[in-house]
This record gives structure tokens, sequence and C-alpha cells, in this order.
């Protein structure tokens, strides 16, 4: 099965890509907007037993996950995604290191780790230059604290369904 | 904001699911398919941590969930949904009752709980018709045990997003 590994911002957060991820992401219907922290990857069910208890170890020892949102950006020319930039930070920079080392070591990350939510992908080349020369010049600001990931499997019409919650930090009742 | 509990099947059958979501299933884009313990309710950011509580000590208390699949049925004449029928046990009665009562004690169940997964609403009574017509005379057989259950809140645009994931049972590690 495929799995991935993401977070979820807040509601807040959300309902402020989906606002540009209705008319500009092709994934919108697949998956909320998040931030990929481990892109898609092959496991069996044998294998994501094992991935399961090192991410709760991973959780257990990763403090709250600050997330900072300055400002719209892309990907182009590598392609025309366009996303909500999520300022790197040791916390994010460390999940992702862990998420390709140890029981992960054997997929290498396809690409550097920029942190971001992406809200436009799959636009036509005129289309992109129209929407991101827009909103490349509009403010954007959120700070947050989040609390938790998720590991999520896909299914064969390309969604995402939630496997299971990884609450990070010590329990707080 | 607005909260819900549901289950969701193995991979298997939830793309059994979507292959007629797809067709049938106006909410096919807003949730993976599911089988819903608690539906939409309301709580404040205080009542959720009570709420997170009150969960993780009923999951702890609760056997793995089974779930039998027999046929296809549908709540017409209430209204045209067409589902999965899933085969009442006391695990899953328990598991409503619990979650109607008690910290939840504010909301009573609008309908009487008939476990289902959804796969068809807001047909037209023609369509209804004709797609529950062929439907129900096809064999549909799943049987499987479950071992988490889902709260979830919902965004603006009506989809849903996991909030936290409740493994049943004592842990098996």
């Amino acid at each position: 099965m495929k799995y991935g590994i993401a977070l979820f911002p807040s509601k807040k957060i959300q309902d402020f890509a989906n606002s540009y991820r209705k008319r500009y992401d092709s994934h919108y219907a697949l998956i909320p907007p998040h931030l990929t922290l481990k892109s898609a990857f092959e496991a069996s069910d044998d294998q994501i037993k094992t991935i399961v208890k090192e991410l709760r170890k991973i959780a257990a020892n990763t403090e709250p996950i600050p997330l900072k949102i300055t400002k719209f950006s892309s990907f182009y020319p590598v392609n025309n995604v366009i996303y909500l930039k999520v300022e790197p930070n040791e916390t994010l920079n460390k999940l992702h290191k862990q998420f390709y080392s140890g029981v992960f070591a054997d997929e290498k990350p396809e690409y550097a780790f920029v942190p971001h939510i992406t809200i436009g992908q799959s636009l036509s080349d005129a289309e992109y230059a129209d929407v991101y020369g827009r909103l490349k010049m509009q403010n954007v600001y959120f700070e947050e604290t989040v609390d938790r990931f998720h590991l999520l499997y896909q299914l064969e019409n390309g969604s995402w369904t939630v496997y299971e919650t990884f609450r990070v930090g010590k329990e707080q009742e």
C-alpha cells in the first residue's frame, strides 16, 4: 500500500488554503490542505507495523511544531506548483530528516525539503503566470503551533485516508 | 467547530465503496468511505479537550470492532441514501450508545443507529430507483475487524479532516 506522512494546519489555515485550492489545485478533492513531511512510499502490512512503532517514538521525542506562513511562493520552473511558504525551522527539519533515516533509510527524498502547503498545481503555463502574478503581491501571515502529524494511505482513486495520528511531545493531560 | 466520529473500513472496502460513490455520492470528495458513529456536532476548543480524553477512555475499554457487510440497502422512503449494510453487533451498538451519553449527553441521535457505509445520496427519485434496483440484486460480502475510530472536524467547504485516531483495546505492541 502507498503511505505518506503529513501534518494538517489549523482549520483557519485549511479554510484559507481551500479558498485557492478549489480553483487552482487538481488535488483539492483528494486530501485536505497539508504540509507533506514524507512523500508517498510503498510499505507492506508488516513494514507498516514497524513504521508505526518508529513514528510513535519519533513523536514522543518531538517538540510542538512551529508553523509560520509568510508568503505565497512557487516551484516554477521545476513545476507549476503554487504554495503557502512555511518558514523552515529546526523541528520541521529534524522530523523530515528522521522520516528518511532509520527504518526509512531505503527511500531518499526526491527534492530538498521545502516546507509548504500547496494551493495550486497542474496549471497551464498561462494560468500559472496569471494566478501567481496576482498572489505573489498579496500579503499573507499565519503563525501557530501544531501538536500532531498523521500517517495516511492512498486509495485507488488517488485520495488519502488517515491511518493514524501521532501527537508530539509528552502526554499533556 | 463541527466534529464527527467515524470509522474507516479497510482500503479494500473503501475502494469498493468508492467505485459506486464516484458516480452516486454527492459527498464523494468530502470524506473517504466511512461508517458514522456519531453524526456532526458542535464543540468548542475547551469542550473538545474533555471529549478527546473521554474518547481515549472509551477506546481503551472497547474490543476490536467486527465489521460484516452483507448487502446493499437503502433508507428510502426517508431519503434516497443507498448504503452498504453493516450487520449490527454489540461492539458497534455500545460505542454508539457511549457517544450519546456521559459528556455527549446533550445531543440525542436524530435516527436509530443503523450501521452503514453510504455509497449513494442526493439522487433524483428516478436515478435512485434505477441504481438501487440494480444494486439490491448484487451479492456483496466483506468481513473484517477494525481496530480504531477517528474524531474528525469539518472545514468550511464541507470536507472533513481527521483530528485524532483512537485505537481500541489494550496496547498491542
